[in-house]
């Protein structure tokens, strides 16, 4: 058998998993087939069967790729010296996703995907463990930096920081699960409403508790 | 036929959904079979076929219930005269969630069936719709719960309440995913994390855009 350049590998894997993409974004993972996943990418069975021992690791390999690209969005943003406010925080992250989600219908897509690889998680062993990795590193990151913000005394030191942690990061699949269901909502809008709750002030003796 | 009394009616139906909701639960609303949801409602085709054509109007009618207990959360919270501050605000609708959630592990139940809503949404169109209406309506409503905020100078006059709205529910819709995933996951806990990223304070001058 004649020797396959490395780069050629790389790219066959590649087309493979893009074409899995359309078809389980179209069909859902457990409707869509090996047959489906074949003819999306183009290639034979064979050529597929040399990659991957069958749908089931192809399913793992999409989610994957699908949670590193929403990992990179959060990436590198506490390696400052200086951490960044969370004004700054929610729009670079965001402004990355918006990137990484492309324009127009496309940016329905990683949502989309992502919102059917948490479905899935809930019955596939496999898939929760990749979907696990991708969190609790993000978790530990995004701690770091709500003790960075703490130190500062930005936040209350009280603060749970991995509480506070799991509540950035929920804001951050909230929007996915918008986006996903309805699509049209642009990141920078979702990081401005994140912006105004974050800047909200409610003068002491305010709000239903006060006297009057 | 002889009569059969409205409360007898809607405790068959009661049972039906109960069945369905275990099997949609283990198997997923594509995986369970009309046998399984039989199998889990104790009852006979017959009998279900009096209350329903088929599994995919008790798909709907599953996830409508489950959509009608999130709303439930977020109910009446604007319709006091004075607004409750987002503290007030978190603790209740999370409470009320737990409430809604049970303990241990049937925690994870109503969320797991959510998350799964959701990824059905986006290809059963009636499902999506049933998820549309219950968002579109608690959109509106939290709007007008910002627009109150707005009022008394605690939110940012210029910030677009709709936005904020989406990005309260979002904090939720967050929530809801990681319970989902992991469980465990407390609400209270979630609403104080909450609370301390809306109480941050970044003091004029400071963070990377100031000098030095």
């Amino acid at each position: 058998m004649p020797r396959v350049p490395a780069a050629h590998l790389a790219a066959r894997r590649r087309q493979i998993l893009a074409g899995a993409r359309r078809a389980f974004l179209r069909d859902g993972f457990q409707a869509a087939s090996m047959q489906d996943v074949l003819r999306e990418s183009g290639l034979s069975a064979g050529a597929v069967y040399r990659y991957f021992t069958g749908k089931e690791e192809i399913v793992v390999a999409v989610a994957r790729e699908a949670l590193a690209v929403v990992r990179a969005s959060f990436d590198q943003l506490g390696a400052d010296r200086i951490p960044p406010t969370p004004d700054d925080l929610f729009v670079e992250v965001f402004g990355r996703l918006k990137e990484a989600m492309g324009a127009g219908e496309d940016a329905r897509e990683l949502p989309r995907l992502l919102v059917q690889i948490w479905s899935e998680a809930l019955r596939n062993a496999e898939l929760a463990e990749a979907v696990n990795e991708a969190y609790a590193q993000l978790t530990v990151e995004w701690a770091r930096l709500v003790e960075e913000y703490q130190a500062r005394g930005w936040v209350d030191r009280q603060a749970n920081t991995v509480h506070v942690a799991r509540t950035l990061i929920g804001a951050v699949q909230g929007y996915l699960v918008q986006q996903a269901l309805w699509g049209g909502i642009a990141p920078e809008e979702f990081a401005r409403g994140l912006r105004a709750l974050v800047s909200m002030t409610v003068p002491p003796g305010e709000g239903p508790g006060a006297a009057g």
